[in-house]
């Protein structure tokens, strides 16, 4: 097919579930291009992920990392958005269901991401919200904030120890992130705000059942992100697996930690609408797809992001971070042009350019080929790399003002408690 | 009682119940003085009110118009706060009860505010959310932004129009700023952001059971509002009380509006907590003062704001405004140190500044004495007034960038749908 000018509806029909960092990629990839795209997602607006733990330790503002996906895509007049919750896809007749709608597709992406996963222990999110959502972040922002606030009511010992012992569960960049993120506010920002409690008596707990911080990089950078994360008064318990979680606390093998605020950042599992897809699943409840990241007998279904088992050159699937997420999404939006043509579809690879993780507002570790480094230069490594990738113009002015501010203040910015309050 | 060095426990207790304008005003005018204040608010939050309006119109994020309560005090030496609900309280014994817990105080100062009215129809507030916390705008702001998003889906024409039909209750300035901001939002953000909706199609209709828009302003200025809300293609319907109101829409004595998004701001009713202190009330509940501002047989307890009936040199009582909560706060703060030192009080009186209301992005009216002006000039005016208030100076700089922002682009800043969302 040739790209000539004909009606919208002549025009092949490219339909894109989920709109984070994979769909997203695709839709923009497509722009200008003789294709008709719709972009479908349960929220309206895009997330910029990597600094969503920065909303939830109350250092900026949703609106700082999160732009409508109509606003984004406002200027690219061949796609078109829906907000709304996917309810199923029906592959023999080429239709993706949404309630009571359906909208036909000539191809489809997924990349409807990951949740949390719970190890079989769905009864555990209620104690130990993940983060993955605005109001996610929205809810442990609330829960960090109460408990600090009934701390400073209570009168019972026992009971302000509860409150002021923090346990993240996952050594992941999230965990790490959180966990130095906490142990900050509870030290510079909340120390000058309460006359009764000591916020530096907070107890930060990092737990992982695996063996290091930070597995996906160079073995040296986790002991060092170790050696930062106890320099920020944290306590890092490796080799330690939840066995048991309620309201009051945390089970392990050896001990039972009085707490009541987990904050859960281990394990993921592909979103369940890929459930509906014909193909293999691995246990992470994601699909595998071929190196050309399409279904085995639906080469016009990609799938991609959080939710694909895709095969790197090592064997081992990537990893569900951003960047593969985004690349990825490019690759898609050139196999559908390809197809569209008549030509091959290519395959996928991933350029890994590192990876970083910051702990705490001025100590960060960077795994960039040849270089791993850590502290100071890693840190500003971090905020320039996110700056640069924060995807408008205007919030990345307005985040780094805050960043200033909050560096030289100490001040958290944005430290309100909304939405519907606990007991 | 003379102002000398002495342990904190000698000191009088004063107890602060409520830190918006009114309460806060009161703790900053105590400071450095020998008393120790204590103010218990059940939000961990000053909220600046008067912008309410543009967190639920989209336009700002709730961290631009509130601040921690603790941090605005946390350089106070002599305030302590708590976060806590107050249940009720022993006038017989001078204590605040909050839950389990009881604090004592010598002078006790009520500004707990109102919430909405809904004339003896609860059940409407379900349909019909008012304004006045944050949570309420960002209830507000879902129901607007998902409007749009359900009238783009929807295929039924009644619905579309129900959705793009939005009714605001009550002319007073929230109505009137309300309305303005939707009216806006429609016609110059979302117009460019919806392929086969047309945002131009949206119905904003202004209620009011009075003749004319802002009763309280200068009867021209009100002929004024009422034109430039015209110009922004607004309804202005006067003389029109609601009469029911239900999921479909709102009926009046000669029609019924199809409508699926009411926005309440008429009528106010003071918060529940004054009926339990002694004395008369009047029809919106709130309690009857002296001119010193405290209750007629117990002057240790003062209430004030809009919680309080206190009557003006021309007998009718003063409004709910914020310039009359701030001034009030002062007066409560010198009759407290007065009556420690054995001085009499003294009474209040109002110096009224005037008043403004904006109508939309650059429309205003102003009423100040001898000035009555409307248009460019009036809005110009709102902006400095609002900017020169806003309490933090950081705020004041991100808000005011937002707003340059904003005017120049075209574009709102916040147009995030966060919270559980409706069916």
């Amino acid at each position: 097919m040739s790209i000539t000018k004909k009606s919208d509806d002549a025009l092949p029909h490219v339909v894109v579930v989920g709109a984070g960092f994979a769909g997203l990629t695709v839709v923009k990839a497509l722009a200008g291009k003789a294709v008709k795209v719709t972009v479908i997602d349960r929220e309206n607006h895009h997330l910029f992920q990597p600094l969503l733990y920065q909303v939830a330790s109350a250092g900026l503002s949703p609106a700082n990392i999160a732009q409508p996906i109509r606003s984004i895509l406002s200027k690219q007049k061949n796609a078109e958005v829906l907000m709304a919750t996917v309810t199923g896809i029906d592959v023999a007749n080429r239709q993706v269901l949404a309630g009571e709608r359906s909208i036909g597709y000539d191809h489809l992406v997924v990349a409807t991401g990951a949740r949390h996963s719970y190890f079989g222990h769905p009864e555990w999110e209620e104690f130990a919200p993940g983060l993955k959502t605005l109001d996610d972040a929205l809810d442990i922002r609330r829960r960090l904030l109460e408990a600090f606030e009934k701390a400073e009511v209570t009168t019972d010992a026992l009971e302000r120890e509860r409150l002021m012992t923090f346990v993240v569960v996952g050594a992941g960049p999230t965990g790490v992130e959180m966990a130095g993120a906490i142990s900050e506010i509870a030290r510079e920002t909340m120390a000058s705000d309460f006359r009764t409690l000591d916020p530096n008596q907070t107890k930060v707990i990092l737990l992982d059942a695996a063996d290091r911080v930070l597995p996906f990089f160079d073995p040296k950078l986790s002991e060092k992100a170790k050696d930062q994360l106890e320099s920020l008064n944290i306590q890092v318990r490796l080799g330690v697996a939840v066995q048991g979680l309620n309201a009051d606390g945390v089970t392990t093998a050896s001990d039972f930690i009085h707490t009541r605020t987990v904050i859960w950042a281990a394990g993921n599992s592909a979103s369940p609408l890929v459930k509906q897809l014909p193909g293999e699943f691995d246990r992470a409840g994601r699909i595998h797809v071929t190196p050309e990241l399409h279904l085995k007998d639906h080469p016009e279904i990609y799938v991609i992001g959080d939710t694909a088992h895709c095969v790197g050159p090592g064997g081992a699937p990537y990893p569900g971070v951003s960047p593969v997420a985004m690349q990825q999404g490019k690759k898609v939006a050139e196999n559908i042009l390809a197809r569209i043509n008549g030509d091959p579809a290519s395959e996928f690879s991933y350029w890994d350019r590192g990876s970083m993780a910051t702990i705490g507002r001025h100590r960060a570790v960077a795994d960039v080929h040849v270089m791993k480094f850590g502290g100071l230069l890693a840190w500003l490594a971090w905020v320039f790399v996110h700056l640069v990738f924060l995807m408008s113009f205007k919030n990345r002015i307005s985040v780094f003002l805050i960043w200033v501010w909050a560096y030289f203040t100490r001040q958290q910015g944005a430290r309100l408690i909304t939405g519907k309050r606990g007991g």
